[in-house]
């Protein structure tokens, strides 16, 4: 069956690396069949701001005002604003989510974060129960796509910024794997501003190379929800056990105080 | 000679414990004669995206625009918007930065990020040579204090949410430290929405505490950048020599392919 994919895009200019990064997947997905949808989020003068006016309405408690209480009981009575329910139905529309921005601060950029925050509403893309690999999007498959300001060197193990890997975890594991997403290896774009055009041009050609086989690739791994106990969300001692003489951690974050697995965040099969 | 603070501030209520630490910290440090200048960002309607808007007058390349040069370029000649340079004023003057917010999907709420992406301009807050230790603001110090919705023993090396060493990596080094702060140890208010008036309460007075002897607090300890080659920015070889036989690696992100310094990212000293 065709896949249905969406691409949250943030970049302001049409005419920059990241935009010719989006291009080039809407092109070849679409030519294998997929049906891409694009939230063009600087475009779409999209609120990044989570505030009381994404409620319709009144809310239940104004004088103590929780965002993530109060989008939740919008969410089950139809009143999040009309801006957030269009996102979370092309969301739940889609096979595949790839999230293409340029990394600012390490991290996503301010209009980004803002999809994040007001879209993956508590109760929509997550709850108590349903979170990590028994996740409400257990069945979709997501990935972040970037370019850096930084040399790949740089955030390597030794390098100034530090193992990419821990910079990748509070977002692929705590924003992406939280909510159930199988992830797809990050497609890092490193430093295109630095780069000489013959070398963005070649970065461009290999990933139309990789997309044409990115709905067949194995996710990154992480840790089964079923290996944590349910109160204390601890790892069970016979799991502990089982990798007591392992080399590595487990992941990025659960680490056991062994060194990290290398390319965890980067790799799938690590 | 007295100390001036400023308040970077994220909660949409006054009812709410963010809103509570807040008035803690400007009651406690303006009682020992500090200054303290609060920019609650949702009540000032403060602006998160980074866009053409944010300069004053015509960009250099309006067909490929890249905020991270055109800003530079604006901050060189005066002409960011107002509510940047404003903000930019502000931290001029102030010697500690407290960022007060609760913790959304394991990073800081979209319009601190806006605060972030959009204050901390190229040229103002960082340059190519002034980062890190040797970074533009490494007279003052800056600090993370904010509110969880897991509780702790979910960020341990063995919870489910990992490591919250890992977490914080990315915002302390590769924001803060980054732009050459010192800085201190984060204050981390576990689950007050889950917990019990009298905690919520104890949390507040050991954060009072804190506060008497906070501007006097040793700060996290990072690599001095002269361990670092000026070129591919990777740690001496000298340096990793010396580390060689040492059990932990130097830092959460400069780990060495060693198990991460415990705690390295929580207290001051490890």
């Amino acid at each position: 069956m065709a896949k249905k994919v969406l691409i949250v895009y943030a970049h302001q200019s049409s005419g920059s690396f990241n935009a010719a990064a989006k291009n080039a997947a809407v092109e070849v997905l679409t030519a294998q069949g997929c049906t891409v949808d694009v939230s063009d989020l600087y475009a779409m003068g999209f609120k990044a701001t989570a505030t009381a006016e994404d409620i319709k309405g009144e809310v239940k408690n104004a004088e103590n005002f929780c965002y993530l209480e109060e989008s939740k009981l919008a969410w089950e009575q139809g009143k999040l604003s009309a801006d957030i329910m269009e996102e979370q139905s092309k969301l739940t529309e889609a096979d595949l989510i790839i999230f293409q921005f340029p990394m600012y601060w390490f991290s996503v950029p301010a209009i980004l974060k803002g999809w994040i925050d007001r879209v993956l509403t508590n109760g929509f893309a997550f709850s108590q129960e349903k979170r990590y690999s028994q996740g409400i999007f257990k069945d979709k498959k997501a990935m972040l796509s970037f370019t850096t300001g930084s040399l790949e060197s740089m955030f390597s193990p030794t390098g100034i910024n530090g193992d990419m890997n821990v910079t990748l975890w509070p977002l692929q594991n705590g924003i992406l794997h939280y909510c159930g997403f199988q992830v797809l290896a990050p497609q890092v774009f490193w430093a295109p501003s630095s780069a000489v055009a013959e070398d963005c041009k070649s970065m461009l050609e290999s990933w139309r190379t990789r997309l044409q086989g990115l709905l067949e690739e194995k996710p990154l791994s992480f840790i089964s929800l079923d290996c944590f106990d349910d109160k204390a969300f601890q790892l069970k001692p016979e799991v502990q056990e089982k990798h007591a003489s392992k080399e590595f951690g487990l992941t990025v974050g659960i680490h056991l105080n062994k060194p990290l697995p290398p390319h965890s965040q980067m790799k799938a099969g690590c």
